[in-house]
């Protein structure tokens, strides 16, 4: 080697090393800059098992045995201490705030010294037969106080007295094969139907609407006994002395009845009780069917249509009145149950989000219980409870969510989700602008089959991944994914291979959050088989029979069930709150509007002459559809290609994906509710428990069916294919590139 | 030095080299890996003098020159074609894209082969008087087709006979006085009135109220002339052949009559006419004073007060009907104008933002004018079309906004706000989420004296910056700001020295931005001198007498002035669309809401005894102020403290800032007006034209003087303070740390 090239080298080598260093302090320098998006690597995955592990069935069962030991009707002491218990946990589990927040909304308890009943009058006006004042109390329970009788809420005080008339379930198209098809009139009667099928203050407008001066609730053994079963405590059927209590007010989503829109604060004005909101004008009471049998069993009048009969041993004849044996008899109800404004109480808990602390994912669920609540709320509020102990854990690790997690334990959802509207109410606006999801958490349990989800179509996507993630809890499953033994037990039917999911409706309180606001639900919990067990709700909803044994005993004794929903529940809550890019799907969404306009569509084509006649037709509303779907799509594919390091366009999307359900809002509400908002999902006008997709239009062809003037009906369907039409357009829009 | 101290040397050099070397590359490893907050430099400080010196009077001329040669009354051929000048224009600025965006709404026309006008019949019916059928034209203009005559549109067609009854002005109180003091009922009379102090739709509303079968509006001499000014065209004052045009509709920020709440598209269903929102009952007609006084100087009845006197040389006397020698007399109206719906066009242009662009700001005024539109609107037209241009002159130069700008020219305006509404109604989501700040342009110039600004107290700091950096364009004021030079002119009386800045009312096109969804908004122009000057609007306000000439010969014949409202409304513009923070000032809003809130309890205070009595108390209103002055302020500290290379929390400022305006927003609407929505500001309900704070309280405690039932009248007063108290407090929670 020459001396030069010697030196070349040397050279070359001197410029290689300059040259690494440089390298190497270029490549320290470009990694030792903070780079903003700051959360880039998808947290949730590597802390959600660690999360659905933490939560234990042996907990739950002790969260469960701890809050349902005395009850907790909303608006007592008793309910207050648990609220401080809960607050008091939640801090010692960790989180970083815990707040008590009261309202002063309207209650209705029965009288202490009068108690409600129904009687059998004969002609001298004595009762030859009274309805029971409670329930037997359940074995061990004998010295419990503070037991509440069954009552229907918000009865209006009196003492009708009147005919019987038998009006099967009291729906609307009860009352209408009632009026138009067997020409009964019940102005000036006591209308009698059973328990079942609608909410329960959809028979009471009903009832009303159709002239009568009172109802009387009942449980059909038909209704409300599955077979095989014994009644509680040697199984989980209701027993003949068991009464559903309940709420009969219809206030579509009011809140509080004395201040419809605004948040029942000290200094928030309140209406007259005359104006408040939903109140039924008449006594209302529930029984069971030890008492229905002797009031239904001298009826007479018509023989009642098949569909009208239940399991009782009576004829199910319609009345008005009784057979000419006891024509000399009449029922009077004797109602004293009293409105009273009372305090509640929410207890909302906190963990600031790291990264994007402006943006909310709540799991909420009910605290107040009829009685003790051993399955609605408080296999629910266990489940809450499991949750936050797990989230603390996961805190004391030195995890914390990108965006802030809301823990919330609402009070008075059985007088009409006023705990969990009135703080929508007062947060209203913070919630449009900043909530994610919302997570609902009621009863848990109401079956031993499977699980059951109803959600938005914008968590479908999320709801399938998370399931194949956790573990079936059924005996003989072990190792079989939750998702799997779902899919197998209840597949959607003929459109898709998957698990089926069901539409929001109403009757917990993700309604205000859902159907007012236009945040991304959804409620999961364990359910029974569908197609066999066609019984009401469970049997002994609502009644002193709702224990810690019933679920201990029956629905779920090694607690895994309720650990299952657990980890779905918080899976969910976990997986909005903790990933970079908002785990929502549009496409879902329009897969979703796709199926439903066509349905809806289809609905209508039962009037196809006078569809014609009135020049009705769904164009706009499958076009927009398209639009919507061909945005969606093209959504997802600029989703593929986005620059997760840049934080800005990070979060432009997850806005866009945040507010896609916001978009669906009408601020006019639907037609005379309008605190029901949502255009796509909301329960339809005659039932507040079952979702309706496009319930504008649902109502209105609803209204052909029943209404005097078929013009204007029509003209209502076409506004309203209009309007959802619009809607979904508009919301198509907010998926486009935003400029 | 030694061997081994050379080596040393030598070693240390070279630990120094590479620590150098690393270093060198540390830094720029550092400096070359981008920072995506990106946009740190307060670009629009750069670009603001550029942009604002773009702006040409010569340039503005001519674009006033262009769009005001020929009629382009809404609906009308010539108003599409200047729609496509503007369209074709704006792109060859440079603009990104330039849509036309139809809609088809309900307009009001005369019949072309049936003119207008009001008779005086005798007896026999024989017509002894005529109003006129046309404006003389001012020279020049002797060619041109296409005048409407004037009308009032959306007058029910009609020939109501009767007699007539002066009521002043037809404001509330007018009638108030006419029916509970002088004793006279108008049931079955035609109602004359003279404009000015109301918005004319709100006389006609009234004249409706008390029982008229027409009404007829005339301007004043009084009201219509400033002293020692000669009538056009050797002056600016209303020649008396001169008569208002204008729509008569009461619709509250409905938009299209028969879409309210949805967008005039294709297939959006219309109601039936008779459903309409807002259209008069009765026939309605404008006159001249020329022809007023004719209908006038017979009158006979009481004389009336002093205040009800105007400057024609006839007695005021309030009728009913003629004065004996000519009670055989009566008045006929014969109207015979149509509604129809018919296709409008806006013209929106974008700049795409470069860095948020779902952050929206908007420059749109109207096209559409009542003939040439020589100020109203086109002076704001020109004003926008020299902001686009240059605009488009900076995106030549490589400047790009951090935020989209939107551009709007508007249809319909003067037939209620049609084009602006229905646009906001078609993207009422997009701009619920995304929109930052509307700035509004219609006529640029009503007088000579200083700038008159009306805005959002969020956007008073950034007028007050802004103008400081703008010049005088007064002769004998080289030199002078025009912040300086408008302080001079117009201090805010006695709380605070500074220019005068008014509350935005109605009556032009920011009304559904502002007062429906809640965007900051602003407009700005070339006022008169209000303590002098006390004439209603500018003289010859929607005669045909609104030319070019006008401007030129006497508002603005430098065109400087229209420079100036340029340079105003294109840099408010430019700072809100450029500025890494959001030039948005939530203390200002703090001090309005702080001295509102004072002069509504001050209003109050006049009813002392009845207040007590009703346990009426403006305590919760305060106290929901103190903590939004509270919040506003440890926001702004928050602010100072930001790091603005963290791309993200300064999004999440913005977006609070971008969001506080809409906090104030009640879905619910105000009373009766489900489309006026905004707590803080909103028209009154009588007079659109005019801003109310806190229009609820305001409009209930209106009603106390005014309404049957005090009771009633102040439980709603009561109501109105719960929810302003609730808004404010709900709003300084936004303000908040949001987790």
């Amino acid at each position: 080697m020459s001396k030069r090239s010697g030196r070349l080298v040397r050279c070359l080598w001197f410029f290689v090393a300059v040259a690494a260093l440089f390298f190497l302090g270029f490549t320290a320098g470009w990694f030792a800059k903070p780079t903003p998006a700051g959360h880039t690597d998808p947290a949730s995955g590597e802390y959600l098992q660690e999360f659905l592990e933490e939560m234990q069935p042996s907990q739950i069962r002790e969260h469960l045995r701890k809050f349902t030991r005395l009850p907790h009707l909303s608006g007592t002491e008793q309910n207050l201490k648990y609220a401080e218990q809960i607050q008091s946990e939640w801090r010692d589990f960790g989180l970083d705030s815990v707040e008590m927040v009261p309202y002063d909304v309207l209650l209705s308890y029965p009288n202490a010294s009068q108690p409600n009943y129904i009687a059998v009058v004969d002609a001298e006006g004595r009762e030859v037969f009274n309805t029971s004042l409670a329930e037997p109390v359940p074995e061990g329970y004998e010295d419990v106080g503070n037991i509440v009788p069954p009552y229907s809420a918000f009865s209006a005080p009196g003492q009708p007295q009147g005919d019987l008339v038998y009006v099967n379930y009291g729906r609307t198209e009860d009352f209408f094969q009632l009026q138009r098809q067997m020409g009964i009139n019940v102005t000036g009667n006591i209308v009698i139907v059973r328990y079942g099928k609608i909410f329960r203050g959809n028979k009471v407008k009903n009832a009303i609407s159709a002239g009568a001066k009172g109802i009387i609730l009942f449980s059909d053994p038909a209704d409300y006994s599955a077979a095989g079963v014994q009644p509680f405590p040697e199984g989980w059927n209701l027993p003949g002395g068991g009464a559903q209590r309940g709420n009969v007010m219809n206030m579509n989503g009011a809140g509080d009845p004395l201040t419809p829109g605004y948040p029942a604060k000290e200094y928030i004005y309140r209406s007259r009780l005359e104006d408040g909101v939903g109140l039924p004008s008449i006594p209302v009471h529930p029984i069971g069917y030890h008492d229905a049998f002797h009031l239904l069993k001298n009826m007479g009048g018509p023989v009642p249509p098949e569909n009208w009969k239940g399991a009782l041993n009576v004829s199910y004849r319609i009345g008005p009145g009784f057979t000419e044996d006891f024509n000399n008899q009449s029922v009077r109800m004797k109602i004293y149950t009293n409105n009273q404004v009372t305090r509640i109480y929410n207890v909302i808990g906190r963990i600031p989000g790291a990264l994007e602390p402006d943006r909310y994912v709540i799991l909420g669920g009910h605290r107040d219980a009829w009685v003790f609540g051993g399955i609605d709320p408080m296999s629910g509020a266990a489940v809450v409870h499991e949750t936050v102990r797990s989230a603390g854990k996961l805190l004391s690790k030195g995890w914390r969510p990108r965006r802030t997690i809301i823990f919330a334990s609402w009070d008075a959802e059985e007088f009409g989700l006023q705990g969990s509207t009135e703080w929508a109410e007062d947060h209203a606006k913070l919630l449009q602008e900043r909530a994610v999801a919302y997570i609902n958490a009621d009863s848990a349990i109401e079956g031993m089959y499977t699980l059951r989800v109803d959600c938005s179509p914008s968590l479908h996507t999320l709801v399938y991944q998370l399931t194949k993630q956790i573990l079936s809890p059924e005996q003989g499953e072990e190792g079989l994914s939750l998702y799997d033994s779902w899919h197998k037990k209840d597949n959607w039917t003929g459109d898709r291979d998957a698990p089926r999911i069901n539409k929001l409706g109403s009757g917990s309180d993700f309604e205000a959050y859902f159907v007012r606001l236009g945040i991304a639900a959804a409620r999961a919990r364990y359910t029974k088989d569908w197609k066999s067990e066609r019984f009401s709700s469970y049997p002994v909803y609502h009644t002193v029979y709702e224990t810690f044994e019933l679920v201990e005993k029956f629905y779920d004794p090694t607690f895994r069930r309720l650990r299952t929903v657990a980890q779905v529940r918080g899976g969910l809550l976990l997986l909005l709150a903790d990933s970079q890019l908002l785990p929502l799907d549009a496409q879902q969404y329009a897969l979703a509007l796709d199926k439903y306009s066509r349905s809806i569509a289809n609905l209508a084509r039962r009037h196809l002459p006078a569809m014609q006649e009135h020049q009705v037709s769904f164009d706009s509303l499958s076009s927009a559809v398209d639009n919507f779907t061909l945005a969606a799509t093209h959504f997802h594919q600029r989703l593929l290609n986005l620059n997760t390091h840049n934080a800005l366009q990070v979060r432009l999307m997850n806005d866009q994906l945040m507010y896609l359900e916001r978009t669906f809002i009408d601020p006019l509400g639907l037609p005379g509710r309008p605190f029901y908002r949502h255009v796509i999902f909301a329960p339809s006008s005659h039932n507040k428990y079952a979702g309706e997709s496009f319930p504008g239009i649902y109502d209105a062809l609803f209204d052909i069916e029943h209404a005097a003037d078929p013009a204007t009906a029509w003209r209502e369907v076409k506004r309203q294919i209009s309007i959802a039409a619009f809607t979904v357009d508009a919301a198509a829009a907010t998926l486009m590139p935003p400029a």
